[in-house]
């Protein structure tokens, strides 16, 4: 046994209070695990209220910064959050301290990692984050030691919980979105803003971390098309499971021969694929590389015990002395991010149009799709009206039906140039709904 | 840039050419994850014969053991297999030489791994074999590492491709036992002598392995229940599916009050479940842990480049300079293994009998259910008859027909119990098939 590797907690939060939980109850295991104890040395937290957490002998720091560069730690842990403040100004002093950082803050990261990376090498010390992505999945690891000898081709995964609830809610209950939403919230599940989560922005900032350590490239978080899960209907839920596919909010990260596409959007996966099969609250990451082949990885994405338990495994990597550069090559070697157009992505889609019963209204619209060589698939009428759509005897003035379409494999920019031209021509009556077929 | 990692590699099978092959085509990714060359600097095989592989300038060894402790390999990579010989002893010599280990071999770890563990311990160097168990899916690491903060509850998974395509070539094209081995050994995914694959032997050896990780006990193969997916016919299948049930061969380790159960048999597994949709020759892990929950990882479980790639991961970790102990904690705090009785295993089960066609014979059998207590949650005539089971007013002398039940949970020693009291009063035509129901 060695000394023992002295711990400073800034954060007292959910994240937090577990971690303290987790040391304590498997101390022994902790020790045995490493040859060395693990101690909570020092905390540091807003207020000194009573968590109902053990926090022992720790030294209590009001202040996070003067924590992390204190002779009294080894590792400053931070699980404060937020990209900028104090906890970046402590990681920043921890890494320039010579202190090893280990931290569950995927906004700092994909904010400022590459910079981060680089400062920790400065000093020779780690800059640990699996916490960070997919909670207590060990995909950090996974792609920053265990397939460092793959060229990785896609990383894809459901990176967040909230809306992976919200989506599962809407497919198994029949619920709308906006009671699904209601639900998530009243569980804890989804905050009283819920704009960062159903949004896609926090499964964007998971991403832009993946993204990095599977491509060996600078950290790109702006650099990335967004869409959140707003916008899915129980219609297009529906429409999806006839079609033998389940709607899920992914995050893809796909080498293309002109660059990187990094993306976040809703996709129609295959029902019968493992990912389809990923419901609630639970994360999933696959990945496909070039010997290991399509690698999956599932487990709780969020929650107090399942994030400990991912900073437990930073700092046992801290106290068994193991340190692999934080994006898996030194941050020297990164390359810049190049990002691929969008509008070249390759991939079938679904689309759904409410159309106006009017006699023409589909063969125009059918006219759209042939301009820019968008072949469909299928086309299926959801609810059948009194008469077909377009060739009803007598429509009602106004009323519509939803048509829903799969097409062949098309680009991007073809699809969106025809559903604008068809929203241009007014046989819809409204935005059509697009969604991405994502191939697994 | 510091001096090159010189690796001896022993053995250019399947997973040899492909470990060469990795290091070829990725050696700059390698270089730049590990800041080191990774070389090729030594072979040994037992032919000389073009294997369609750039060998280099590699040193050939026709003496496996003369390289592992040649002064010019800093790694002993031993691909060879088996649990004696030249594997075992080329792979104790490396370790007393002072030369790191990485190995494939879940045979020679199921037997010899708690000695070759302390072996490494002696001289300070590595023991990795993330290719023993699963293929291309980082198991070991994820259990030596990542959950090294959890108590393990239970791992259990399908750890043999050749098992999990016979049973999904029945399932999905109802093929018979036979019908489907012959497919398998046709596509070279099972042996000309299937015994080990399909007698459960090789999950056995990775289960061992995985046990020992999971557990901190030493490794114990030789203390298990083991059976194989022989005995299972299209008929199970098709009830299982009827049942919502996948029927998988598991490996299972379990934490219970006695001791650990270790088993590996076909197990029922919820339709619905991820561990059901692994198909063909994918494996999957499924780790319970107290602080993680559960976690599953799915991906190739064999085969030349995803075997590699776990290779090279054991390499790349060395390469970095990091060392974690072989069984997650040192050899000497391995705890002796303590065997749970499986007969107070408690689970559901499903059972089939071929129940004559005779007066009472279907009041006979629930009686012997009774006496041990043994209740039914369902029962089905699988194939109904002219008139039904034990009240027909004619049956057919020697006739009978499968009769389906699944039972409450109970357990294994009852079970038994009533099973064999049922065959020894003759109401069924053969042995009566049991599966156990596996709750996930």
């Amino acid at each position: 046994m060695t000394s023992p590797l002295r711990l400073g907690v800034a954060g007292l939060g959910t994240v937090g209070c577990g971690l303290v939980r987790l040391l304590r109850q498997n101390a022994e295991q902790l020790a045995d695990s490493t040859n060395r104890p693990i101690e909570l040395a020092a905390v540091s937290a807003r207020s000194r209220k009573d968590r109902g957490v053990d926090l022992g002998n720790a030294v209590w720091f009001d202040d996070a910064v003067k924590m992390a560069v204190d002779p009294g730690i080894d590792v400053f842990v931070e699980l404060i959050g937020g990209d900028a403040g104090v906890a970046k100004e402590a990681v920043e002093a921890a890494l320039r301290a010579g202190k090893h950082v280990v931290t569950a803050n995927k906004a700092l990261l994909a904010r400022h990692g590459t910079d981060l990376a680089k400062l920790s090498e400065k000093t020779n010390v780690s800059l640990n984050f699996e916490a960070a992505v997919a909670g207590g999945i060990p995909v950090i690891k996974t792609l920053r030691e265990s397939l460092c000898g793959n060229q990785i081709r896609r990383v894809y995964g459901i990176l967040n919980g909230t809306c992976n609830f919200i989506l599962t809610r809407m497919q198994q209950d029949k619920r709308s979105f906006a009671e699904a939403l209601k639900e998530a919230q009243a569980l804890g599940y989804a905050e009283a803003d819920p704009t960062f989560d159903v949004g896609g922005f926090d499964t964007a900032h998971k991403l832009a971390i993946l993204t990095s350590l599977a491509f060996g490239t600078r950290v790109a978080v702006d650099q990335m098309h967004i869409e959140g899960i707003e916008s899915i209907t129980q219609e297009d839920i529906e429409s999806a499971d006839d079609l033998d596919y389940r709607i899920k909010l992914l995050g893809v990260a796909l080498l293309t021969e002109s660059g990187i596409e990094q993306r976040v959007h809703p996709a129609m996966v295959p029902k019968d694929s493992a990912i389809a099969e990923v419901s609630g609250v639970t994360n999933a990451v696959a990945i496909d590389g070039d010997f290991v082949g399509n690698l999956l990885l599932a487990g709780a994405g969020a929650g107090s015990h399942a994030t400990a338990s991912s900073v437990a495994s930073d700092i046992i990597d801290i106290a068994r002395g193991g340190r692999a550069p934080a994006f898996g090559v030194p941050a020297g070697k990164l390359k810049p991010y190049k990002r691929a157009k969008l509008g070249q992505h390759q991939g079938a889609y679904y689309v759904r149009l409410n159309v106006f019963d009017r006699p023409g209204a589909l063969a125009k619209i059918a006219g759209r799709m042939g301009e820019r060589e968008v072949s469909l698939e299928s086309i299926v009428q959801r609810r059948p009206p009194d008469a077909q759509v377009g060739i009803a005897a007598k429509p009602k003035p106004g009323s519509d039906t939803p048509v829903v379409m799969i097409t062949h494999e098309t680009t991007e920019q073809a699809i969106r140039g025809a559903l604008e031209a068809i929203y241009k021509d007014g046989t819809v009556s409204e935005k059509p709904q697009m969604i991405r077929i994502e191939e697994l």
